[in-house]
C-alpha cells in the first residue's frame, strides 16, 4: 500500500500530444505494456538518463537521436524488459523497434526515442513490439494519458500521474506527467521512467536547463536502496500548442509548475516504495554548499539501519547519527551540529538534548511521514532526500521479482 | 545459524597476555559483559579506529591514549551500550573508567584503552564498570581468552575467535584473536571490536604499519550494509615473551600467520552477519589501480538488489551488472568486462556469453559459498569483498534491536 497517496483518477490532455497502449505480451499477460507518445512537429523534447556504465540499449539510443535529431516526434516504451545488458544484439532490438516506428510515423530514425523497463539481462522480444507498431499508430489519441501511466508500470503497485493547468494572460497552459518506478531507485534515478508534457512553448536551449534544474531538485533527490539502475530516463517535452510562449514574465510560474509537477511524480514513486510504510523528509541545512549537504543526506537515506529503525518505529537516534558521521564529505564539524526529527530535538551543537524524552521521539517516530533535519551550522546551502523504510515486504519483493 | 562456520572449542594463551571477564549488568543480564585484557610489560600495541567522525567517546580517547602512552598495559571492553553520541558525558564516563583501571592496575591513565559496543545514543552507566574493577584485576588470567570471545559479543549468534601456533629456530609463537560484530558491518569496520595478541616481539612502529595493512586486506575489506560503526576497532599487541623477535627472516611467516588470524576472524564476522544465509566473495580483478577494483567491489557488496538476489538464489545477473555499472570510478570500460559467477562465464567482452545457461546459474546461485568475480582487463590491481546476502532475518533483527 502507497504511504499517503491517492493515484489520480484522470489526467488532463496535453495540447499537441497524443498517446496509445497496448498489449504485447512481452512478459507480462493481459495488461498493457506498449506504449507509443506522438509530440507534434516543432516539439522541444529533452532528457536525462542514468549515469550507470552498463546502461541500457534503449538509453544509448535516446542520448545519440537526442544529440542528431532535427526534432523528436516520438517515445516508445515498453514494459517487462530492460533491454539492458544485452550487448550488441539488444542495440539491434532497439534501433529495428524506433525503424519501425520512423516508418509507420513517417519520420527520421533518429526523430524517435525508444525505452524499456523490466528484467535485466534477458534478450527483448523486439518483435512482439514491432508488430503492434501500425495499431499503436492507429489507435493514438489526446486522452489516452492514464492509459500509460498503467501500461509503464512494473512493480509499481499504483498507477502514477498528475496534471496541473495554468492560466496566463487568458490562455490555459496545460502540465501533465506520468511516471513508474518503485525500487532500485536511486540518486540519479533508477528503474524510473518519467514523461512530462506541457503545451507551453520552450525553445530547445531553455528546455534542457530547465530539465536539468528540475532533475535535481526532484527525480535525483529520492532514494529507496542504493541502486541505479541501467534504464532511469526522465524526458520533458514542449508542444507550444497552448500558444503561450515561455518569457520573462511567465517563466517562474510555468517552470514552477513543471517542478511540482515533477515533485509529486518523484514523491509518489517514494511512497509506491517496494515495501515503503513510511514517507522520510531527509533536510540537511546551513552547510558549506549543496553537494555536501546531499551526500549527508543520501548517506542517512541510504542507511539500512536507519530505515529498518523507521520500519520499526524505533526513535534509535543513534543509528542516524553514526550514518551522518560516515557520511563522504570532509571535515564535519559534530560540535556545531543540531539534529531534530520532526519537530523534536535530539541533538544541539553535538550533545544529546536535555530536552529530550523518549516518548517525543516515540511519538514522531510513530507518523507516517516523518523528517529527519540536520542542521550544520556550517554554511547556508541545503539538500533533502525523499526516501522509505526498509520493510520485510521490500526482502520478499526483490527476492521473488522474478518468479 | 552462520555460514559454514563452527566457533572455535578452545583458544590457546599468549605469553604476556591476561584476562578476566565478568556480569557487571550494563545492559545484558545473566552474562559477561565486561571484559580487561592485560598486556605485559613492553609490549607493542597498535590501534585501527572507525573513520566515522561521530566516533564514540572511547574511541577518542584510545586514539589520544595511543598518541602519549609510554606503553599500553589494559584494554577495558565493555558489551551492551557503545558509548556513542553521548557528548562530554560520554567522554567524562569513559574516562572515569580508565582512570579506575589505571588505579587498580598501577599504571598510568594513558596505558588504559577504553572500548564499548552496543546501543549509541544511551548514556553508559560507568559506575557499573568502575566498581567491577577490582574484581577483574583480581581475575585476570592467561586461559579466559574464550569467556572474553564470549563477553564481548552483542547481536552475534556465535563467539569468533581463532589461534594459530608457529614454529620459529625452535621456539613457538603464539597468536590467539577474538572479535565481535554482525551488523553495521562496513567499509572501515562497524560495530566490530577485535583484539588479536601474539607473543613474538614486534617494534612499535613495525607493528603499527602491520596493522594498517592488515586491515585493509581483512577488517576493510567485509561488508554487511553499508554502515560504518562509530566504535569500530582492532588491536594488534605483541608481548615478545616467546623471545622471537620479528626480524627479516622470519616476518613473512609471522605477518603471513597473523594476516590469516584476522583473516578468519573478519570472514567470521561476516559469517555470522545479521540474517547471513549466504558467504559471498566479490572479487574485481585486473582493475588500474586498488582503489578502483575495492570500490567497484564495495558497489557490487553493498547492492540491496544484488544482496536480495542472492538471498533468493536468482541468478538474477543483471543487477550484479547494474552495481558494476554505477560504481563511482571513472571510465569502466564495459566493452573489457568479463563477468564470472563461479566457475560459471557470464558476461565475456561486454557481451552475454554464449555459454551461459540458466541451469549454469542457478547452480552457482544454490551453493552457500559464492564467488562474484568481475574482471577489468584494465590493469593488474586486485581487491577483493567479502559479504552476506539480505535476508528477511536482517530485517527482523534490526528493526527489533532495541525492544
Amino acid at each position: 500500500m502507497p504511504v499517503n497517496f491517492i493515484p489520480a483518477s484522470e489526467l488532463s490532455p496535453v495540447q499537441g500530444v497524443r498517446l496509445a497502449s497496448i498489449e504485447a505480451n512481452i512478459r507480462y499477460k493481459d495488461r498493457d505494456d506498449l506504449t507509443l507518445i506522438e509530440v507534434s512537429e516543432g516539439s522541444s523534447v529533452a532528457g536525462v538518463f542514468t549515469k550507470n556504465a552498463f546502461c541500457a540499449a534503449p538509453v544509448t539510443i535516446c542520448r545519440e537521436h537526442l544529440k542528431t535529431t532535427d526534432g523528436i516526434r516520438y517515445l516508445v516504451i515498453n514494459s517487462g524488459n530492460a533491454n539492458a545488458g544485452t550487448g550488441e544484439e539488444g542495440m539491434t532490438s532497439a534501433d529495428l523497434i524506433c525503424a519501425e516506428v520512423a516508418e509507420e510515423g513517417m519520420c527520421n530514425l533518429d526523430c524517435v526515442l525508444p525505452f524499456s523497463t523490466g528484467v535485466i539481462g534477458e534478450q527483448l522480444p523486439y518483435w512482439k513490439i514491432v508488430e503492434k507498431v501500425p495499431a499503436l499508430i492507429e489507435s493514438l489519441d489526446a486522452n489516452n494519458w492514464m492509459r500509460a501511466a498503467k501500461a509503464i508500470m512494473t512493480t509499481d503497485t499504483v498507477h502514477k500521474g498528475v496534471s496541473k493547468q495554468l492560466e496566463i494572460d487568458g490562455e490555459t497552459v496545460t502540465i501533465t506527467g506520468i511516471s513508474k518506478g518503485s525500487g532500485m531507485i536511486e540518486p540519479n534515478m533508477a528503474t524510473m521512467l518519467s514523461y512530462v508534457a506541457t503545451d507551453a512553448a520552450i525553445k530547445q536551449s531553455e528546455l534542457e536547463a530547465i530539465c536539468q534544474d528540475i532533475t535535481t531538485q526532484t527525480f535525483n533527490s529520492i532514494s529507496v536502496d542504493g541502486d541505479t539502475s541501467t534504464n532511469d530516463s526522465f524526458v520533458l517535452m514542449a508542444t507550444g500548442k497552448s500558444g503561450v510562449q515561455l518569457d520573462e514574465k511567465n517563466s517562474d510560474k510555468i517552470i514552477s509548475a513543471l517542478s511540482d509537477v515533477c515533485q509529486e511524480l518523484a514523491q509518489a514513486i517514494i511512497r509506491d516504495a517496494e515495501g515503503a510504510t513510511k514517507f522520510v523528509t531527509v533536510s540537511v541545512e546551513q552547510a558549506p554548499d549543496y553537494d555536501y549537504a546531499k551526500e549527508i543526506a543520501y548517506t542517512v537515506a541510504r542507511s539500512p539501519l536507519v530505515k529498518t529503525a523507521l520500519f520499526a518505529s524505533d526513535p534509535n537516534w543513534g543509528r542516524i547519527v553514526a550514518a551522518i558521521g560516515r557520511a563522504p564529505v570532509e571535515n564535519i564539524n559534530i560540535s556545531k551540529l543540531t539534529l531534530y526529527l520532526g519537530d523534536t530535538l535530539l541533538i544541539e551543537s553535538g550533545e544529546p538534548a536535555d530536552s529530550y524524552t523518549e516518548e517525543q521521539g516515540q511519538a514522531e517516530m510513530n507518523k507516517e511521514e516523518i523528517t529527519i533535519r540536520v542542521v550544520l551550522n556550517t554554511g547556508d546551502a541545503k539538500a533533502h532526500v525523499w526516501t522509505s523504510d526498509l520493510s520485510h515486504d521490500y526482502i520478499t519483493i526483490n527476492a521473488d521479482y522474478r518468479s
